[in-house]
């Protein structure tokens, strides 16, 4: 018996065989190719049936599948908002996965459920109830574990934490994403990074080698590695929210582990003791001792294995 | 066949018997008179009794009982912590309530988690599955409702909202009190009145009557209505960080409503509709769409409806 765990993101499908342990037998890849609309679900099952056949051929039988989808998963209706698949506002995706494998169970639920799902089944969150994975990449969500279930709030769309107001006062460029991850995603690292080098005219650092409009979170870490002062400036700035970020989740929700994964833990999982003091200036103090802020230990591989405990907990 | 709630501060205990449809049929208040440790459960257990005699003088039978307290509730051992309780970091509750009438079932739940029962049975939150108390008084906390439940977290502390962190810079002084709860609680209030009347030698406006070190957050408002501009500017900073705090709920928990109460809610009623602009310009915009912020229904009643909907509940 095998569950399968599919996890769809902007610009690939992920798609792993797993053990009802959670070993992970098979795995693939396999790139969108800006593919649009219905083509994106196509190629979803087409690899759902791929990975049928791969598992008959190791002697296995798929009894459920779960899915991550980059965006909002609506159980009522089994569709699928994803922003960044072009005609995916409302897309029926449980609807054709179900007509591939009659037999077994869908699951679909959002990337960020499912991150911190796949910490608690083969991650850092191992025997967590209540856990938070607080997702940096070019933008900033969280998946929040609460008494064991996803929370979701009112209509599927709670872990918005990237809109954390985080500053007394308000920019109106934190409209379009909101304050915390405005300074403090992948994106912000970039864009603080290029004002800061825009306003100072004297600078002439290793960020000045690249054309000021092409510097990345990538070009600042690296940066950071030589102790340029604006690398260094714009990611102790980072620290700082990401410390109050996790502060707050701790005095609102009491979990027992904040897990900082995403693109940018990777290079800033190095921050974590630092991110960890900030945030026990700002945190509830008890709420602080019965915590513990580590990164994930899934790295790239949290969605699928989320989507994998989906299928798992279906069963 | 009713139900008895009985709420109890730091300084008075209300007992109120309910029918089941959540009508009030009888209500007394009773001072603590600087009770200590168990002479305080002694309290509470005589008017237990009490009610239980008013109950049978009004032909009606009391079948459960439900406590709101100052604190946090231990679940598992049916203790209670109250800070402003001398004598309660675990007194056992639950025990002395339950040898009063061994027949009905007794339900002891934190003030917060009770003032959004009362507001979900009685008051603004009815039919609510996700919603949030923002309790304003001395203090800040608050009571979170997510799928019908209260979050409690891993130790029973979620809701600890006043320790958010809302301004960039970090002061020493927000580790007594949290952030959110240094500037914008009733308490808050007093103090950034005291220190801008304090800073601004030139004042003479309504504040300066007072001695500075007795001005209360009761001057403030009252010194509002006269447009004192001391007072206007306090309170224009709250209603940015009620703004500020509402609008990090709506981004995480993406609930139906956001009801504010406590002692501030009261005279800072009158804001919500600033409140609301204010929120508007940091939450998540979707979730903004699917809010409504409100003042609570039931003011200083919340807690003994949500005592009598815990008792309710435990049927």
């Amino acid at each position: 018996m095998s569950i399968l765990g599919l996890d769809l993101g902007a610009t690939k499908l992920a798609a792993a065989i797993f053990s009802e342990e959670g070993e992970r037998k098979y795995v693939k890849t396999t790139p969108l190719d800006n593919r649009k609309g219905a083509e994106v679900a196509e190629l979803v099952c087409i690899e759902y049936s791929h990975m049928l056949e791969i598992a008959n051929s190791l002697n296995e039988r798929i009894i459920a599948v779960g899915v991550s989808v980059p965006g909002i998963s609506r159980k009522e209706t089994g569709t699928v908002w994803a922003p960044n698949i072009p005609g995916w506002d409302d897309f029926p995706l449980l609807e054709a996965l179900q007509a591939v494998n009659p037999g077994a169970p869908v699951t679909i639920d959002s990337d960020r459920a499912c991150y911190i799902l796949g910490e608690t089944w083969q991650g850092n969150a191992q025997g967590c109830s209540n856990a938070v994975f607080l997702a940096i990449g070019s933008g900033i969500g969280a998946g929040i574990l609460s008494e064991g279930e996803i929370l979701r709030g009112s209509h599927d769309i709670a872990g918005c934490v990237g809109w954390m107001a985080l500053t007394g006062d308000f920019n109106d460029e934190y409209r379009r994403y909101g304050c915390f991850e405005y300074y403090a995603s992948g994106d912000g690292i970039g864009r603080m990074a290029r004002r800061y080098v825009t306003e100072n005219k004297g600078y002439s650092g290793i960020l000045s080698e690249k054309e000021v409009s092409e510097i990345t979170s990538h070009d600042v870490f690296g940066a950071f590695g030589k102790e340029d002062p604006i690398a260094v400036r714009v990611l102790r700035e980072c620290i700082s929210f990401w410390g109050m970020a996790a502060a707050n989740l701790i005095s609102l929700l009491n979990p027992e582990k904040i897990i900082f994964g995403g693109g940018v833990f990777g290079p800033a999982a190095m921050f974590i003791p630092d991110i960890t003091l900030e945030t026990a200036r700002w945190a509830q103090p008890i709420g602080m001792k019965q915590v513990t802020i580590e990164v994930s230990a899934l790295g790239g591989e949290a969605g699928v294995y989320g989507a994998g405990y989906l299928a798992l907990n279906s069963l």
